[in-house]
């Protein structure tokens, strides 16, 4: 048995095929690679039976991720997180088989951990000593943390409004960490500068190949804990959308293997009306985004302008008869309020967003009763303090 | 098969019995009570290796937890969190078999998860519709959020100083918060005297038996994930001091079901030298400790003046041959950023307490470089942003 069935790199856009054992970025057209398997093989060889006895984190698909050497892997325990039953919140929505991933429960509280861990494990298989990324808080404060653990340099640049916690975060790994005033894009064009000056391997959003591989495994681990059928419906907060990219490349890699059968889920790219390239997009039946101008929203994580993968996202939906919905961000801390009392789940703003878009979709007839909709939760409340109001009163005395 | 073996309940001083079906606070005494199992019925019935196919989280123990109605469980997928190689720290140590149990990755982002989900839990099923607590935070945040999923009121008293997020916790569960200023003695004040005037069930720390078994669940994991081989060292942060007594209880209860062999690992119980009780107690080889005057620590999860259960944490490191230290905020605070560079893992002060601690007892000579050493590290870094430094320069252009 192979630890990993990769077997090579290509472009969903113009077909042409790379190594996977050598650094790589973009293709030369531009779009971001793909990781390839050879499933057949994998089909052949292995049984969903045999994850059993593995440990519950993402590393139990080894076969299916692309680090060969299982030396090189960079760990601190992510993956497998809590299908949870949201009993309480799904009969508030008409919606009583409801269920949330939750992605707050990983090292560094968001799913960020996932694409960095594999990201961070791939390029120190592939001898890179040091990084640079542009991030929206999240991104970045596990890429530092996760190559502190792989003794690798990273440069970071975030926005000035982005989460506070997460610049502690950098700072605390050891990370060289710039901000901005602007956007995350703004924070991109600085990375790409010093990426071109000091020949720093670039790993922003899908300008390296394996974040991807990564965000996937919620998708192996949403259809391992729904004893392996596909749910009816996902929806997933979409700014850089690598997580839907990923979810939907996960359950066709399954599909594949003959470890699922059914129908995909419908996928559910949602976003902020201050933030919506993709929602336009889609609402147009185009199959690529524009550049949204002066973007913002309460939901930092989902403030991208413009996804470099958007032409991946929009067709993940497309593919599965989903569709996109923008939210308004004093509804999401509405709904976010409301699923903490009925739930207990301190859930982050974007999280709250894909809640909402359930609400609609359920109100509006899209989500039939009897469906199962899993809401993925992409980070823990904590990281975002702000979000909620505390008005308490302080007693002097006994 | 029973799905609990909870017997009774008993107290440690003076052997009263009480029935654990029924609300029970304190004994007769003012000792706090633990929870007794037939453990002679379970080793009968029950092999450790069934546990393999169950959920990674701590209620894959149940028949070693007090809650006898699967119904009654109240969950947010808590428990079999990371134990992780710290080898590069280690290194630093010379302590080549260093793990961290990272109690970071976790609902609600610390180890009090653990004692709010199974006394929550334990409470719904005795029908208790409200519960009240002092807390230095992290305890009443996760109070509040389970209590809130469980449906159940819950009023919270909390210094000023404790950590800002945790009012956020308690104030987005819409739990019913108040701050005192002071230390969680003075909360506890308060709290007693709402529950004398408004009859509360009171879940202060060991005032009700069942989060002693939650927090023994750390220890049930440890063995499990070691192979039900025990370590030679834990060391672990000691406020109220319910862990260590905890994972003392699971490991006595594993030994009466030869679930493992051999002897108990070194119990260690870490302070800081602005608070330290137990630490005073156990030099003076003492059964108890006496009030601690103007505590004062930036781990605020260990400034408890005074442990209600300090005669259970002092008796077992004595039965363990563990000892107890003290250690210096400015200490903690070096080991914190050391550990985030080296490991990539951001723990909360009380956790890097606890590795100031190892490596003090490495250099003296009372861990030996051949022994397995457990790190507890309580929460995540993430919840005290006011650790760590951050002085970055903000970029104007690209």
């Amino acid at each position: 048995m192979k630890f990993s069935y990769v077997s090579y790199l290509k472009c969903p856009k113009c077909s042409e095929r790379y190594e996977s054992n050598q650094k790589q970025q973009l293709c030369k057209c531009g779009s971001p690679l793909l990781v390839k398997y050879d499933l057949e093989a994998l089909k052949e060889k292995f049984r969903r039976e045999e994850l059993k006895n593995r440990e519950p984190n993402l590393w139990r698909y080894h076969e299916l991720l692309p680090v060969q050497n299982e030396e090189n892997i960079v760990t601190m325990g992510e993956g497998m997180t809590p299908l949870l039953p949201m009993n309480r919140i799904g009969k508030d929505m008409l919606i009583p088989n409801l269920l949330m991933k939750d992605e707050g429960i990983i090292p560094t509280g968001t799913f960020k951990a996932r694409g960095a861990a594999v990201g961070v494990s791939k390029a120190k298989e592939l001898g890179i000593k040091e990084i640079a990324m542009p991030t929206n808080g999240n991104a970045g404060a596990a890429w530092s943390l996760y190559a502190a653990r792989a003794e690798m340099k990273a440069t970071i640049v975030m926005p000035t409004d982005a989460p506070k916690i997460t610049r502690n975060e950098c700072a605390v790994s050891g990370a060289n960490l710039s901000l901005v005033e602007g956007v995350i894009s703004d924070a991109g064009k600085i990375v790409q500068q010093a990426v071109n000056e000091h020949g720093l391997f670039d790993a922003s959003t899908l300008k390296e190949p394996y974040r991807i591989e990564g965000k996937k495994t919620m998708g192996l681990e949403i259809a391992e804990q729904l004893g392996w059928k596909m749910p009816d419906v996902i929806l997933y907060p979409t700014g850089g959308g690598v997580g839907l990219i990923g979810i939907y490349k996960a359950l066709t890699e399954l599909v594949s293997l003959g470890w699922v059968e059914g129908n995909l889920p419908r996928l559910v790219a949602v976003q902020s009306v201050g933030c919506a390239p993709i929602v336009k997009a889609w609402r147009e039946k185009r199959g690529d985004s524009d550049f949204w101008e002066g973007s913002s929203t309460i939901a930092f994580g989902i403030n991208v302008p413009k996804a470099l993968g958007d032409f991946l996202v929009l067709d993940a939906i497309y593919k599965t008869n989903g569709c996109a919905v923008a939210v308004e961000d004093i509804t999401t801390l509405e709904e976010q309020q409301r699923i903490a009392s009925l739930e207990g789940t301190f859930i982050c703003p974007e999280g709250a967003a894909a809640f909402v878009a359930a609400r609609r979709l359920r109100k509006n007839g899209w989500i039939k009763e009897k469906e199962t909709v899993v809401v993925l939760n992409t980070g823990a409340g904590i990281k975002y303090p702000d979000t909620v109001k505390v008005d308490v009163p302080i007693l002097t005395d006994a």
